[in-house]
């Protein structure tokens, strides 16, 4: 059984062009859906990424986000994805390794067409804070609101 | 795997007083708690049951129910129930047989003491309509969301 329960610290940017790495980075197709969201960032997502199947509870508040995810069952999975009709989105992640990091890039799909996100995961909020962004990151949307996950599902 | 999914017609009473045969009822102790919750009643609750625990997706339309429920394993529950913290409520469960219903009985425990709620499914809108409740039932309250265990739960 696969869970984990992690207080994450991200930042999000729109990216100016692909990497060319981009084509050798690992990738999934990710579908997902949102059971149930509340207005200050708290919610349950069912997640689809390449063959597993998870459901994870986030509360968001600011950098900083509560994750609770544990792995289902795919008859677990199938008994619950009914529930996000009209809440859900789909997207090609690649995993870029850049210096002592991981970039996350996701290319949304379906009604989010076109657009392009990289998100970043830092170990303390130190580094965190002294993140250089590499040449080929746009503006910075870390907590804008139109660039959430839920928004883009739901909107 | 336990899977259902579900529209239940529901009542609610208040009752007036306890039934003498409450003592030889089936029954059970219930902790309850809520992952995220949406004003139009979307919800997903995690509930312990005598030994049985599950993940509930709920969505509330007047008398209507959809319910999407899956059990889990003891570990994904224990790894998703911190975060119900502060939104939680524990009652006991006493399941009477009446006619060809089921009455629930929810003698609630804990910050909401003293509150003793009855449930009654139905099959369908008729036997809904016409149901005689037993003397011993008091006020309805189907629908009032004072007596909604989310607002038990939270407030």
């Amino acid at each position: 059984m696969n869970q984990k329960s992690t207080r994450e610290i991200e930042r999000k940017f729109l990216i100016k062009r692909l990497p060319a790495k981009l084509t050798r980075a690992k990738q999934y197709r990710i579908f997902q859906g949102y059971l149930a969201t509340e207005p200050d960032e708290r919610h349950v997502r069912l997640r689809k990424k390449g063959k597993n199947v998870s459901l994870t509870f986030k509360r968001v508040r600011g950098y900083v986000r509560d994750e609770r995810e544990v792995a289902l069952t795919a008859k677990q999975f199938a008994a619950l994805w009914p529930g996000t009709a009209g809440r859900r989105l789909q997207k090609t992640r690649y995993e870029i390794p850049w210096k002592s990091l991981s970039i996350e890039i996701d290319v949304y799909r379906g009604k989010n067409r076109g657009l392009v996100v990289a998100e970043v995961e830092f170990p303390n909020h130190t580094a965190c804070r002294k993140f250089e962004p590499p040449d080929w990151f746009g503006r910075e949307v870390t907590g804008v609101r139109r660039y959430s996950n839920i928004r883009l599902a739901t909107e």
